[in-house]
């Protein structure tokens, strides 16, 4: 196992069971040696699922099945590989995932398209499809609701640590528990969807409008990230709601009720996501970039991202260097509506650019200090509307070139 | 001065006088100590003039000031100072570029619009007015027609080695002759323009004429590398033609007596392209990338650059490692019309993909001798069209970060 990174969380943290969510993983042998790479989680009768995927032309076999389910809108397991992302790898690939359902579905006695498959890590490369289907009755049978740890440890690939997370929140006055898990290092870019991520609740939220919320929260979430611009093949965020609180029915996503659910749901998202910025290929800072006075959010989210996405403001901020210079090049790259005159940036909480240029007696000491911190903020005010949006990223350091140049080998 | 890059051409082309062109360059210690870096060419009446120049939103006070001056079409002197971008400095760069207009277009008893100005080096900083202006007349009086080598020195940055090039064609039967220089290291991307590059040539063209030509060569040139994915904020090219070659006159871009000249502007174009490529920031590997099959030349570069500003392919290339699946990341993350089954991939002429999977029984031995050399070749068959385009880009390694962790300092 490799250090973990030095932006990790001081531990996983303690995530309760969910009624209705049961987990298991295996080592299989798919790719690695001593450590699991399969992870199953069995889902109760009457559980509710929505999705985001990637939208890469190039997605895998899993992608298309899962979009293909989730026109179903229920869930009865998750079969999550690691060590081999089925890309790219044609016929064989699709064998694979419609045998691992298959096999599932036997099991558990349940639909073929209530199997939900995701699979990560190399590309075009056949996944060793009896090692999977060896390791499915095992895991099964193993499955508690204790295994959230575990879970997050089997779907890693270049990860250095396991992320999760909980949120409680209330509906109707019932308390409901959200706990997620998700993976992520490298290859993450949110122009199209996210890394792997599952998130379950024992709330009932039938599943258009469990969909709904999702998209909502995920786009400020790992729509909101960037490590290094390269959007996976393999992207697949699934949210699952097993229906087992005993609040009463809520069948649209507006409901006033689900309020404190949705705030609880975007945030868990937000620090699952954060979460895999910590552990960006290489990383030793944590950027946070908010965009406001932008024309709409999406605008101030494009800006935050080719800011987020600049190899030059990353080696920048990984040289601790406030070279606030490469941030005006980058907004005025992105494309989205921005005045040259009207601009202001902020490092640290200090004004260093407005009207045009730099402001005037800038001391650069306060931010010097900042930029030598993990934890980097920087504010960029376009000055032509009312709309923000905050992204985050990590630099860019001589890891990230060691690690991608020895992946495969 | 740095080592040049591995990639660098043997030495600096002989450039031929052009009669009507004559270049000087100074030292002025605008930034850097113990070399040139200021470059005036000082043009003769009747010099017609094309350019383009970056969309960035927050270009430089010299951007705006050639885009305005452009409208004219003619050009009697260009003065180029490195070490300082002259972007993102308010009034203050304003009154600067100004300065540097009324005081060239005095010595050499123009108009203001026929001065053109370009700087580069560092963002947000108000350049040295005193010193720029201290070294114009100097400058003027030393102009000479053997400048160029030493005119193509001045303007470099982060660049390890000077960028020129000639070529020679007809028109209508009367030699002409075509010079150009550039500068660009870092901070290369193709979406919107190029870097610093000058042009000259002694046919005779109007400027209407000539900025055709321009444009449609530069698609096909400096907007077809990438070294990075950021775009400067000073890109520019000047095509300057002085029109003391003895053809007879010429009026429209599409006369089929500019074929030749046409021929060798596209020629001349890509070969300083391909130079900027070449001595990209910590460059190891030159990589050309071939997209053919696809529904339109300008979706075959959007997908050629998608590969070639992907930091996952640029990393495996610098670590020889021909992990095509990357490609085929970079291939769907595009946005572009494409089909996974109908892809094919070649590197270094051996096919590695097709059919939606790897080529049956592929051998990656020829693959991992060729990933070892200095010049990459990638082919990339979309199979949804007919249309193809050529990109050329360079790795990313150790050396881009440190370069780019120390530039300011």
């Amino acid at each position: 196992m490799t250090t973990p990174s030095p932006l990790a969380p001081e531990r996983f943290p303690d995530l309760p069971p969910i009624a209705g969510v049961r987990l298991a993983s295996a080592a299989c042998g798919i790719r690695y040696q001593d450590r699991t790479d399969l992870m199953v989680a069995v889902l109760e009768p009457g559980t509710t699922v929505a999705g985001v995927l990637t939208r890469s032309l190039t997605h895998g076999a899993p992608v298309a099945w899962c979009r293909s389910a989730l026109k179903h809108g229920k869930a009865r397991a998750l079969v999550v590989n690691s060590g081999n992302s089925n890309t790219f790898t044609g016929k064989a690939g699709r064998a694979v995932v419609m045998a691992t359902a298959r096999t599932t579905a036997k099991l558990l006695k349940c639909a073929l398209n209530e199997v939900y498959i995701s699979s990560t890590g190399v590309i075009g490369e056949p996944p060793p499809a009896d090692k999977i289907l060896a390791g499915l009755p095992g895991a099964v049978a193993a499955a508690s609701a204790e295994g959230w740890s575990d879970a997050a440890r089997a779907i890693m690939t270049t990860d250095t640590f396991p992320k999760g997370a909980t949120r409680s929140a209330k509906i109707d006055g019932v308390p409901v528990t959200i706990n997620g898990f998700c993976k992520g290092s490298g290859m993450i870019a949110p122009d199209m969807a996210t890394m792997l991520g599952y998130i379950f609740t024992d709330a009932a939220i039938p599943a258009p409008a469990l969909q709904t919320l999702l998209r909502e929260c995920n786009a400020v979430s790992f729509n909101s990230i960037t490590v290094d611009g390269d959007t996976s093949t393999s992207d697949t965020v699934l949210l699952c709601a097993t229906g087992k609180a005993p609040h009463k029915k809520v069948t649209r996503a507006g409901d006033p009720r689900l309020k404190g659910f949705r705030e609880a749901l975007r945030s868990l998202m937000i620090d699952l996501a954060q979460q895999i910025v910590r552990d960006g290929e290489g990383a030793e800072k944590f950027i946070a970039i908010e965009v406001k006075g932008a024309a709409s959010s999406d605008a101030a989210r494009r800006v935050g991202l080719a800011i987020g996405n600049s190899p030059l403001v990353k080696t920048a901020l990984a040289a601790a260097d406030a070279n606030w210079g490469r941030i005006v090049m980058a907004v005025g790259k992105a494309g989205e509506k921005a005045d040259r005159d009207k601009l202001k940036i902020w490092v640290g909480g200090t004004k260093i650019a407005e009207k045009g240029g730099p402001v005037p007696g800038y001391d650069e000491t306060p931010v010097a200090a900042h930029m030598k911190g993990r934890e980097i903020a920087i504010t960029v005010d376009l000055g032509v509307g009312k709309a923000s949006a905050t992204v985050w990223t990590c630099d860019l350091t001589h890891r990230y070139i060691d690690i991608n140049g020895s992946y495969r080998s």
